[in-house]
């Protein structure tokens, strides 16, 4: 398989420019890629148990340091990066050092978090080691730990220097894991062509689902290849989510409240998102943002994904809207919903109609 | 007295450039300064309860509601810094609400590290109320609170928005805050020139400091501006401290160690930064950065400033040498130390012999 690599470039900020690296093999070269890109003196690889006994012994990285989080999104709170900063200042990092994240988003996240406000700001690269990190969080600087009271609600942005993608982790991720990652893989889908109008990953998608299902790496390479370079053609154009970044929160209004009523234990966030998406379809075509055929076409897409749906009408749909107030994206106490308005295309309203979601959610 | 406005440009970040605003009765009239950069919906004014008592009702702007901090450096910490980020939460601030820092540098620094961080990043303005903050961390966007194993280890770059300085409040502030601020005073007529060539402040002090000790509001109004004029030359030159921003630093690797073995609890920052530019005046003259007759002159300046210093004798060597290489300015192990080569001009040396450094310390 051809390694494939290309560049970010963002307007502000240390990183002002940083490689994407996706191919096989890439934990063993990794240290190629850093000392292209970075001076750093010394590594901090912020892992948990999980990666670390998998794939530790294939990454290569001079003088790196590895630290174990406890595993899991109801990790990612303050106490997890204070594991973090402590352990750099018991080893006398400073600014010509850098941290790791080595794992999953929440990794990466938290990880970020700490390189952005350790010392002011250090460098930090992202290895991500799961479809959902591959082609989302390792991505565009977002970073971030949980609060009680919400997702994400404390933290920065702070681009990597680099970002390794191994699809030979993929191999060994479990199918739920995989699921996550699908459900953002097809999200991308219902957004590419507001950032290019010649896109046909949604096409693409149709016709490659089942391969994806059966793992097949050239297709797999080509998927993470496409969503970052999605994702990253976004965040170029918007790195501070002042605009067009939204469009990348397609189903994930929705998500958020649900992960958030379900106190982040019930589904996977891809689960949320999938979840999501067919509210936005909904809501889309009930608003006739849409009409009923692509509405049918996006539905079939994410069953065709076959992401597994846990039951979620546990909650009521004021409990659903109470934590959607809760959201980062909540401007002036007006709710942004970003619905399909023709295929591949979306769109931020700050109007949905209530009663409209009501009807959604409920009928859900 | 004229109300006197400058903008401060910076390269990168979300503000790229903000108004400083210096002045008599400023606080009243700070609505009408806030307006015009930022049309925030709500705002956060965080204060700590000495200056909420003294100045609180003199503070105008709309939708704002106060949170006392506990007050000290001691309490620049993550706790307070959590007070701030929980008390967001609970009003269900989003992006359009902003923070003010309303108090000294403490406050500042730490309220800006909360803006920075909350919801990846909100606006805030500063509202100086010690002469320490209002010439310099309320300029130049660095956001900061302590670790038990040092001072500002954990925070970031943001700017602020807006930066009010009313003249009025010094009026009140005790002798000893008032001195700590005049050491950072003088420590910009020791680095002027590093920016200007035709800069004379040191000369300005020399010839007006029994003025300023009497509180003559003018020449405070001016010194302030000069200050700030100075600082924001600086900053909009290397906003991340990657090179020239280093040269702020002079005095400060010292009064870094001195006042971590204090434990924060002995020396004002000014204190210490006063000791340590006798520390980097003695070890230019060792080094023969500078001669004989300007480290005279500059003693003698710093005397002027009448600067009470608690006996710090406590130390050894060792516990100071120790200490300095905690600091952030650390690279690759190498102790970075602000030496005077000129009047006015200093250079950042990362070669001070440590002999050199032993000598100076042991006989001060």
């Amino acid at each position: 398989m051809k390694t494939q690599k290309f560049e970010v470039k963002i307007k502000s900020g240390v990183s002002k420019t940083y490689p994407v690296v996706i191919g096989e093999n890439i934990l063993e070269k990794a240290e190629s890629f850093a000392e292209k890109v970075s001076g750093f003196t010394r590594i901090l690889v912020v892992t948990n148990a999980n990666v670390y006994k998998k794939y530790g012994r294939n990454l290569k990285l001079k003088n790196a340091v590895f630290l174990q989080l406890p595993d899991g999104e109801k990790y990612k709170n303050a106490d997890s990066l204070n594991m973090i900063l402590d352990r750099a200042l018991e080893l006398k990092f400073d600014r010509t050092c850098a941290f790791a994240a080595f794992g999953g988003g929440v990794i990466g996240d938290i990880t970020g978090f700490a390189a952005s406000i350790y010392q002011r700001g250090i460098d930090f690269i992202q290895i991500p080691t799961t479809l959902l990190a591959q082609i989302d969080a390792s991505i565009g600087g977002k970073t971030a730990i949980n609060k009680p009271c919400g997702k994400n609600l404390i933290g920065t942005f702070h681009q990597p220097k680099l970002v390794l993608s191994d699809v030979k982790v993929l191999d060994t991720l479990d199918e739920r894991q995989f699921k996550t990652g699908l459900a953002e893989v097809v999200k991308y889908s219902f957004i590419e062509k507001n950032i290019d109008e010649n896109g046909t990953f949604f096409e693409y998608l149709e016709e490659n689902m089942s391969k994806i299902n059966d793992f097949d790496k050239e297709t797999l390479a080509e998927v993470i290849l496409k969503c970052a370079k999605i994702k990253s053609a976004v965040v170029q154009k918007d790195e501070r989510e002042s605009g067009l970044r939204a469009i990348l929160n397609f189903g994930h209004t929705y998500a958020h409240a649900l992960e958030k009523c379900s106190n982040y234990e019930v589904f996977t966030h891809g689960e949320a998102v999938a979840a999501g998406m067919k509210v936005a379809l909904k809501a889309g075509m009930l608003s006739k943002t849409i009409s009923q055929s692509y509405y049918e076409r996006g539905i079939k897409l994410i069953n065709l994904a076959r992401i597994n749906m846990p039951v979620h009408r546990a909650f009521t749909f004021d409990e659903i809207y109470e934590a959607m107030k809760y959201d980062k994206k909540v401007k002036n106490g007006k709710i942004n919903f970003v619905l399909p308005v023709k295929q591949g295309t979306v769109k931020v309203f700050d109007n949905v109609d209530k009663t409209v979601l009501k009807k959604v959610m409920e009928n859900f």
